[in-house]
């Protein structure tokens, strides 16, 4: 995979299908979030992610190769992207800790602080496949949320 | 949390203990490995892990501030280090979605692939903390493991 892909309008999400045939969400993507198959952008092959865009979706594509030549000729442009490496890579930790020590309700809570305005843009059995329960599940966490938040 | 940590000789592992008292580890260190909090150290305030040497250990430390003062008088080392954090990053996006489509028993072989030569130099509880499974279930994957490379 030779691209990273930057959101200026919409809203996209990247999944897998594993061998039962379930989805498996891996990342949204909102507006000046970058989306790509991380392992396969900087290690080289095929991605295993299919992306869906959500919304009519305006993107900014830019090539692996290009990347490293603008690297190369303004360093500035290098430390922007080792910094919002980092955020990334930051935030990863966080989502792999999560998914170790968190119940599904605080996974969820969590969710929504990441990304905020998402629940109105993506379908239900979409988040549930990022959290890693049904929509069920999902929609039980939903509404004692509610509940709790009007008593 | 101010540093990095890269392990010379030795093996440790970083872990927290979540509020019921069980442990999570979140990452074995052994030689020529980076170890730290990641979120703490990019993105400021205290470490949540726990760091336990495994084995006696020599350690060289980094601290943020020097690193990035040698960013800006070497560029050549920003590279080097940026490059190590897509390394890691992309390894990371493999273990968020080897927890949400991998079955335990591929959870543990995977493990074996990235940490070829660790399991005589750590318990079987701190793996199965890794793996997000219990010791019981883990002796039973060694054991079926052991079966089938005899048969």
């Amino acid at each position: 995979m030779e691209h990273q892909y930057f959101v200026l309008k919409g809203c996209l999400r990247t999944y897998l299908i594993d061998s039962s045939g379930k989805e498996h969400t891996m990342q949204f993507a909102v507006e000046n979030w970058w989306v790509s198959d991380y392992l396969a952008y900087y290690k080289g092959g095929e991605s295993i992610f299919f992306v869906e865009c959500l919304e009519d979706c305006e993107l900014m594509r830019v090539r692996k190769e290009d990347l490293e030549g603008m690297f190369l000729s303004l360093s500035i442009t290098e430390t922007y992207f080792r910094l919002q490496l980092e955020n990334a890579f930051a935030a990863f930790q966080k989502r792999i800790l999560s998914s170790l020590n968190l119940t599904a309700k605080e996974r969820y809570s969590q969710f929504i602080q990441i990304y905020p305005d998402i629940e109105q843009r993506v379908k239900n059995y979409q988040i549930a496949s990022y959290l890693g329960i049904t929509p069920e599940s999902l929609s039980r966490l939903r509404k004692n949320r509610i509940a709790s938040d009007e008593s």
